[in-house]
């Protein structure tokens, strides 16, 4: 593992942009030897994406769209009352090496570089790329906690349970939950989404997720039933059966105007602030997260506030603060 | 009417941007022939505007918002469980040929165009264009439809009912609804407004309002009293009397953190989710909606992830989707 | 005083850009003459910026954000039933002339202006520049009215009570509130924050902020607790003991969707409706308002719609329009 | 004449925006007691584009575009080893008041204006503002120097000569050149055109065009023939004739590499470097230069560097310099 | 054949936007019919982009980047004295139906369409897309006209030669010109590179290349041979041997002054003029052009001037013209 | 050192960004026993810009610009014939640990970081930052070679040699090129400047100048008397005395067609083309490099193309290209 930084603080615009400025890991050994507990890994993939691409630009957009770094002064969770990173030793682990032009190559560097992270005993925190990565990294853990034996929370306004797409396409990122749930990785039935709006996909796609068990939750169920009772059962239905959860936000979910630099923007999503605590309370519950992706972040359509990376970046942080939390709590 | 996408599924940007690439009609005979139910329309018109100007671009940005089409896969409203253009029937009828520089010849060119699609017998949906195309829109629904007899509903966050504006200008995006009064053609009674908030226009104006009998509801309304009321309230004092609505939708009643893409953006408004949950529920409700507008899209000030126009995009979307749950619920 | 646009009603975007194309004062005499109840003063500051700089540009890009003028048209607040300027005579006093490359004598230059907008009896209202003004500002405030005598309510994402920035460095946007209650300006116990969120400061800080008794609110308060109840506690709490009330607000208190044009923003924060409402309950109370400042405004990350411009400058408006609605109500 | 700034330096950010931060006549009699060579002026109109509009806010942006100003410490011309303002007294003449929506009382806005500058003795300098405002201001100026007794050197893109604009628009920023000669304003035969280029306008138009003894060189004649032969053909045609000389530059003639921020940009145009020597080989050569415009900068398009309004404002300036050079040769 | 915009003048921003406003021809049959001589179609692919991706709105961005369109007013081309329209007939032929994330499928998609547009017994007009597209165009092209009978003009900073990609990847935007000299589509020595530049590729390719017999030109040669020869030589090369034309124009050739929104830019290239000449200069000469392509145009980075797809328009409207000087010599 | 990307190739938005993706020396241990020849270091730093901030971020912006990396393929320079990689080493040594809101403390942490660079027997390539970052990188140089043995040449559209700023400041981005003189670092008449144009400083400055001994060569010489002879002279009057030669490029001057994203544009500047030629020139010419800046990229300014960053990057590039060229001519 490798400081890269020194010992002196830094803002957050000097300096090689590891995730919040914390140590690299070049490989898995040094990562094994760092004694993470989470590794932030990029895929900077986006091949996969229907319609406007550039979320291969998401991992650095994120990284660098804190003002805030470990280095610079101790963290502190207002909310929590703790500095995240006093219980959970997060490094940064760099990115799969995505071949551009190659979405098949791409993917195969995805699993085997969150295979790798979680061989090395960490929960790997994916940031993406478009979410057709979900297929790898969801397929390596799936490899590595047991087939069947995790589930997963997707927040998303896109079921993204496509067939294929235009031409028949397999791969993208319309499908992904398809291939994981027809490749048996991940039961159907465990496969909870939340936040979906809007036109898509069709009625025979639903068809199909009700044939496979899977369980979902409109947008404005959260609105009619209130967000609680809705993360709770989400939580409930995901580990119906699995030991593991992983958590998959696609930063559509959250409405375009919190989220605007992404591929699919869908008006009438969460804010800012629901997601946040949404994903703070399902990490902090009685769950063993065992990986995590925030996918679908592409700077070139956020403007120059970048508040989707911002917002992205925030995500990644809640999870962290969740997990941090709950070993505060267990005196850890 | 002309299918120029051909039978294969196509995304978004590829061919001719058509809304939801729908079939296009050139002209009013294609359109009665199209069997059409719903005519898009563009009135591309900017001149009418007291600040930024740029919504003359806001037709074409609407048609290319959306990342689904008609043509890649079936349409399904997630929330009302249905294709909405299974239940109506949908056609692109281009724009009205507004000369730049001349207000006088858009406002006839879009009165022309907005006839031709009802003697089509279709409800028009007009992409603005600035908000002064209200005033030959809906004149043209009132003189087919009969004077008096047509009310409007208007969110908006402006009135728009000045005198005058600048040097005394009768035309402009300031002055529509206060011309449709004067005119006679919608009747000052039902004339209903949903959203105003701020600081225009001066209190006169509100004095000569009332005198006509205009309603109006306050954002502040929808905060205290909730929207359910207010809608059902704006719906009633619309049609006390007239047999058919207008819906007049200025994308400026959402607040700028959802619409930045407008001319005059006042911070304060509805967010994205209450616009299209308004829309859907006044379209899907006991009225006879005969045309409908979304204006104000000012492209150049949008930003690039182009979230006004998306959100133009899905208001008309909802405002389709009503119309089919109506008849589908009719067991059209 | 100098009128600088004649008789005739001007459109916002001709003309010179004072504040609602208000009278302009050259000097603090023409200031005094004037009668002016409420100056607004430009502080163009940016060098204490830890991340983004630009809010230099924010004086400027506030005046010439707002779409109406004073010279326009009557204004007329929807919601409160009057024209603000009948009750508060309002005057553009320029900018504090702040030399760029150096922090220490852009300090000086706005604490001279402020005091000099106070000699001549008038409420001035800053516009940033960034948050480290606050630091002359509210010096000269509580100089002019008792050192002591000031209490500050203070909206922000940030406590901006760090110790020192990188290198040791005193003052910045991260440490002007530390400095007022070193210095003993504002009292710890009536400096009372709110909205506070995020991992910064550390833990250490807040030990200190307690020790000074100073109270904050944090975003997750308003939440459980509801605004009202809040915003009453923060008013009686700033007030406890001081007679005169400070109001800074930092636009990153509101969420990064509704001001992305910000050096720091913090996802989760505050809706411009609960911000605008927020400011208007706070000036309209039993308070006595004496000065105000609206900071961190950074036009180069606003994106072309200029929202956060836009945020910041009708945070003024309803500020202003608080003091009319306490003047009317006394038949001022 | 109003001096806004005080005597101390202010940077360009700091301030009212007038031209340079110089001195601001608020009304004729102002600017005729200053004594004042060149009254700059704007034109913020923008209803005659054809395309992209949003040069309303051309003469606001050229105002602020320099980060120099004569308040900051002495101007000084490297080229020609002069401070011009020790030979020119320039003061600025705010804009002329043009009601949005009404291209008619614009440009008569704009006449008045103009005429104003002349009548106090000043060589008017506009700023644009569409082309069309050309028409009311040459026509001010030769009804000023007497009709028929003004050539006009004119750099652009495209010739404006157009009869009309679609619906037979006969006003716009196509057709300003015609009216100006079938006004008889201006002889055809001293109306000289500069670096066109391109597809428009069609054959038959510059049949009329030589009807009228119009002369014009190609842009690709700047490259076969040289700059210097072409200069000195354009200034001997303009005045082969007429005492006086308007100069109207369409910021369209520099390619849009350099000036991307118009609303019809043309590529393979001038450098920037080429269009400021030949303002100031113009300008400074034995010409009596009366009146000049700069128009077409269009803000929205410009991107966040701005240089199309930098690059208009460096036009003003060897035109300025142009003037100085001559009167300090004269010893003025 | 389908005119979309009737007998009506139209300006650019109003109607659908085939390219000029032209002609739409729904399938080869149409195309045929309409005895087009150019048939304008587009290939929206960037999957083969090594950086940034966005070329696949390339097609869109440059049919709406024209002010002009063929229907407003007869296209006159000021150098050439002539309406190129009046000579060469051209149709917009839509675009080849890409499927997202499948560079293969979308490869297969252009192949066949221009091999449509070559039946129809026209000139194709590729707007790309990025440059991965000119492997399947110019195979179609080759196999239309004669394997080794088609000779290439190949505009661009990049050779485009590559072996592979990163992970071995043979289909990209950096190695189509390789896959068409081995498929033998091409013969090397007919293969001619101009305006090369920059880093890339490494020498090894460079041997590859001379061992084909490739010939190339690079920037540093336009500038000590002067253009004429360049081009004078390229003619001769690229036809020494076979009898048809393939002319490829990377816009990168063009300095990303010029042209900044593209994938890779390569600073030090040509001036818009300058491109824009030798265009014409090639295609006007003694050569049968038998297919064009205008590649690498990316929206997203373009700004919002778009002045890179406004000089890929008039890349393709230069050549069209070239042809219409040819046949208006002929007497055609 | 440290290889932070492991042996695969990288794309350019893969991975920790370092300079062409090159080693990264995390000390001067590290940096040394590199052997490398060349170091590049960033000097984020931006509160010495009179107008527009934002250069803190133009080191980070220029490692992004390039789309090729060391690790991608081998390096090629076309013109030159060579790998520049095969006979210079270059090594990332990181960013000065500028603490933001202290200029002082900001330069000392460049200068002690270009001295640790030198001492490590390396050539110190700084990445600006604004221009105010020469004073303690020149003086670094100037100790660590002898005082008076340094020549500078310097690239600007300013001169840099202010008495002071506004408020007397006089550390800032407009006075460095003055203090260095006046501490006898850099001797005046080994101080020339090149690019020179504008309004900017005053006369007295140049006056001051002259009395210094320095040499400038204005852009209009370059246009008089030609490129190569101006850069023959400029070479041998920085070394008409000194050894060693320090060259500092402000990328202001290039004309802002090519470098928007810069604080101060001035129009009229030279072409990214010939700023290239230049530098490789003046590196590849008898002469010892002993150290090079190139500021004033300011990323906010820049546009979504990135040019500026893409411009200075190749400025990098071309010098460490002419140094390779002379070592493979000396057959190092």
């Amino acid at each position: 593992m490798t400081n890269l930084h020194g010992d002196e603080a830094h803002p957050a615009h000097i300096g090689l942009p590891t995730y919040l400025h914390l140590p690299y890991a070049r490989d898995a050994q040094e990562l094994k030897e760092s004694g993470a507990d989470v590794a932030i890994l990029g895929a900077p993939v986006d091949m996969g994406v229907v319609a406007r691409p550039g979320a291969r630009f998401g991992p650095r957009a994120i990284r660098e769209a804190s003002y805030f770094t470990a280095s610079r002064a101790p963290l502190y969770h207002l909310g929590l009352d703790l500095n995240p990173l006093d219980h959970v030793k997060v490094v940064d682990f760099g990115d799969a090496n995505c071949p551009p032009s190659s979405l098949e190559l791409s993917h195969e560097a995805v699993r085997q570089k969150v295979t790798e992270a979680l061989g090395a005993g960490t929960i790997p925190v994916i940031l993406g790329g478009d979410h057709s990565i979900t297929l790898p990294s969801a397929t390596a853990v799936a490899e590595h906690y047991g087939i069947g034996n995790v589930g997963i929370v997707h927040f998303d306004a896109h079921a993204d349970t496509g067939h294929s797409g235009s031409g028949g396409v397999l791969i993208s990122h319309g499908s992904p939950m398809r291939r994981l749930i027809e490749s048996g990785a991940v039961p159907g039935k465990n496969f909870i989404q939340l936040g979906l709006r809007g036109y898509w996909p069709p009625k025979e796609t639903f068809v199909w997720m009700q044939e496979q068990g899977m369980r979902w939750h409109l947008m404005s169920e959260f609105e009619s039933r209130g967000f609680e009772p809705v993360l709770r059962d989400a939580i409930a239905e995901a580990l119906d059966g699995p030991d593991y959860l992983y958590l998959s936000v696609d930063i559509d979910v959250a409405d375009p105007g919190f989220a605007p630099g992404t591929g699919t923007p869908e008006p009438g999503g969460l804010t800012s602030g629901e997601l946040l605590q949404a994903v703070r309370r399902i990490v902090s519950s009685d769950v063993t997260l065992v990986a995590m992706d925030v996918v679908e972040v592409a700077p070139p359509y956020d403007g120059p506030g970048q508040i989707t990376a911002q917002l992205a970046h925030r995500v990644v942080m809640e999870a962290i603060s969740g997990l941090a939390k709950k070993r505060a709590d267990a005196g850890e």
